[in-house]
């Protein structure tokens, strides 16, 4: 098995694209990959996407893409795993590389929401749940998410306002993110003041609906050194399942597919959660950024809000998270986030993130989730 | 790189299953393929599907298919890639292996067709092409695929009748096959008297909508002998693309990807066509089966009808393609129908497949291609 790195990442700026296309926004992503690593040559692509058939009307979506970016004829394959689509697409391309088949791959993740109106994103979106046993009995994504807030809140006597610094945290970072959909400040009182989409959950608890692609060149470790950039190393890369239907798990706030998924990285890049210099998450909901935290190692269960309190989850703090943004500040295209995810933690640990810099970052950790935690790919990078 | 092995098959009958969910179909061919090889040890699932949103209102597929067959903390991943989202499951699952990432891997290509009458079947299927400068305008798959034959027969002078050789030997295979839906034999008369679909394609040129999935367990060549079944390798798996709109080609009869895709296996196998003792051709249309001939280098251009009416691609023939019955006559359940094909030459390779057996067959052929040869996957199978 190959050593595998990353040596070029790109992406657009995440907005309601409403003069784009999604081939379009690809191949930007795409492109500026390349041209960050300064290498021509790619061998194979992997796009990580949700929903561009019930969206777009698009499938055989990869090699439109490949043909626009001027690929062919490259090997080119569309991966899905809900909302976890851009981090399982460059795992992909991580095992295409280390398995010696390909040298250079690239990974985009892309998702073109606003083509639909709203009601039409929520059906799509529904899809990540069980059609048969949640979605079919009227049941939206963001509903789910709102029973394990209210379970969650019950469980451990939390208030709702004890959610908002995540909120918080996550537009400051994103006001420091010239790719990042949502770059005003919001306070505690924005929070509390936010309508209700689905009670407890409110605007500001939820990642918007928006536009973007993400894009990263990988390589092997040894050829590396060809980019014209700082090549990253993927320390680690995991992926676990869990049941899709939340009523099937014997306790709905344990993740238990983000918890493998995290303590397989662990296991590879050989580091513990103390060690990871700041956390990618994946803050679809501020109810996410709380079970995820928990099942992965840093915080105990019922804690997580704590660690938001204290300030801790800050670029100043010990454990920063979503540190250009995450899903709520820069915006959650929900194919692409996990690759934006990627491509950001980079930017950390090239020391490339201005303003949302993490000082001295060595090792940066991105999670991608699907459904609600039935698909987590954890990634581990490493300078 | 590791050697991967075939050491477990499975598959569902091809059918209108009304009864049946898209979960249950995946989950029948999953445990079939664990059962077949005696290995009950499985550490990664990739799910070949390309209409799950569009047809069952189910992404996150690969998770929901994992958890039915009991298989979770695994790694799931959905794979598309339009018609040959079968064929580039295996594909993803060999990378795992070879990689060393995982060791049992299971890919598992499935679709429900008949949740929508054929009109949603029609416009999700369009979803092959080009959604902007093909379907946008009206115009169907089958319609491309006629404009293909029609362009065809004018170039090379040819009859439609000469079509009919096609699809009378996938109907005589078929009807060997007890996984297959259409087993009854048909005439040349038959085939002229079929009802037009989109001038000049008939009914008989066609492979019908249904539901099927079919599956095949990996494992590193050097384990396969824990499988009870005699192991089958994977002597080459490979993957190329071609522009998706027809319009974009400087011939459109020319199929490139699937050229491309053919003499990348071939040099991995170390093979030549002569050698191959047998061709699972992706038969969704006749003028298909006729451009992958030519573009594989079974026939010279204009030239592979000349092949089917010298009854060389009959079982006893010197290339017998569509063994058990092909997209025809098997059924052509889209983003199943390339793992059916891999099942099918293994079952050849085993010397398993009753009446429809090649006698000898030690190498055999599957090739899987999405959109109007926009993606091709063709892998080589050896005993």
């Amino acid at each position: 098995m190959r050593d595998v790195s990353i040596i070029g990442i790109g992406q657009t700026v995440v907005a309601e694209h409403w003069d784009r296309s999604i081939r379009d926004l690809a191949v930007e992503a795409a492109l500026k990959a390349r041209q960050d690593a300064g290498v021509e040559r790619v061998d194979a692509l992997y796009v990580g996407n949700m929903l561009s058939g019930e969206l777009n009307g698009q499938e055989n979506l990869a090699p439109l893409v490949a043909d626009a970016a001027g690929l062919p004829p490259i090997e080119a394959i569309k991966i899905e795993a809900a909302c976890a689509s851009g981090g399982a697409a460059v795992r992909a391309a991580a095992l295409a590389v280390a398995s010696g088949a390909h040298d250079y791959v690239l990974a985009v993740g892309v998702e073109k929401m606003t083509d639909l109106l709203t009601d039409g994103v929520t059906s799509a979106l529904a899809m990540a749940a069980d059609a048969d046993y949640e979605a079919g009995h009227g049941v939206s994504f963001v509903a789910l998410n709102a029973m394990l807030m209210r379970r969650y809140m019950h469980d451990f006597k939390a208030k709702h306002e004890e959610f908002a610094p995540f909120t918080v945290n996550s537009h400051r970072n994103a006001a420091r993110n010239p790719y990042a959909m949502y770059r005003q400040p919001v306070t505690v009182e924005d929070f509390l003041d936010s309508p209700i989409v689905s009670d407890p959950i409110n605007i500001l608890d939820s990642a918007g609906i928006c536009d973007g692609a993400a894009a990263v060149l990988l390589a092997p470790a040894a050829e590396a050194r060809r980019s014209r950039r700082p090549p990253v190393r993927i320390a680690a890369s995991a992926c676990a399942t869990d049941t899709v239907g939340l009523a099937e798990r014997a306790d709905p706030l344990v993740w238990q597919a983000v918890a493998d998924s995290a303590r397989l990285a662990y296991r590879q890049a050989k580091v513990q959660p103390k060690d990871v210099d700041l956390f990618e998450v994946h803050d679809a909901f501020t109810i996410v950024s709380v079970l995820t935290l928990e099942a992965s190692g840093f915080a105990d269960r019922g804690s997580a809000l704590k660690l938001a309190a204290e300030g801790r989850i800050a670029l100043e703090g010990d454990i920063p998270i979503c540190t250009l943004g995450g899903l709520k500040g820069r915006g959650h295209p929900v194919g692409a986030s996990g690759t934006y995810q990627i491509v950001e933690v980079v930017q950390q640990l090239r020391g490339e993130a201005g303003a949302a810099q993490v000082k001295g970052a060595k090792i940066g950790m991105a999670q991608s989730v699907g459904g609600s935690g039935s698909v987590a790919v954890t990634h581990i990078l490493q300078v």
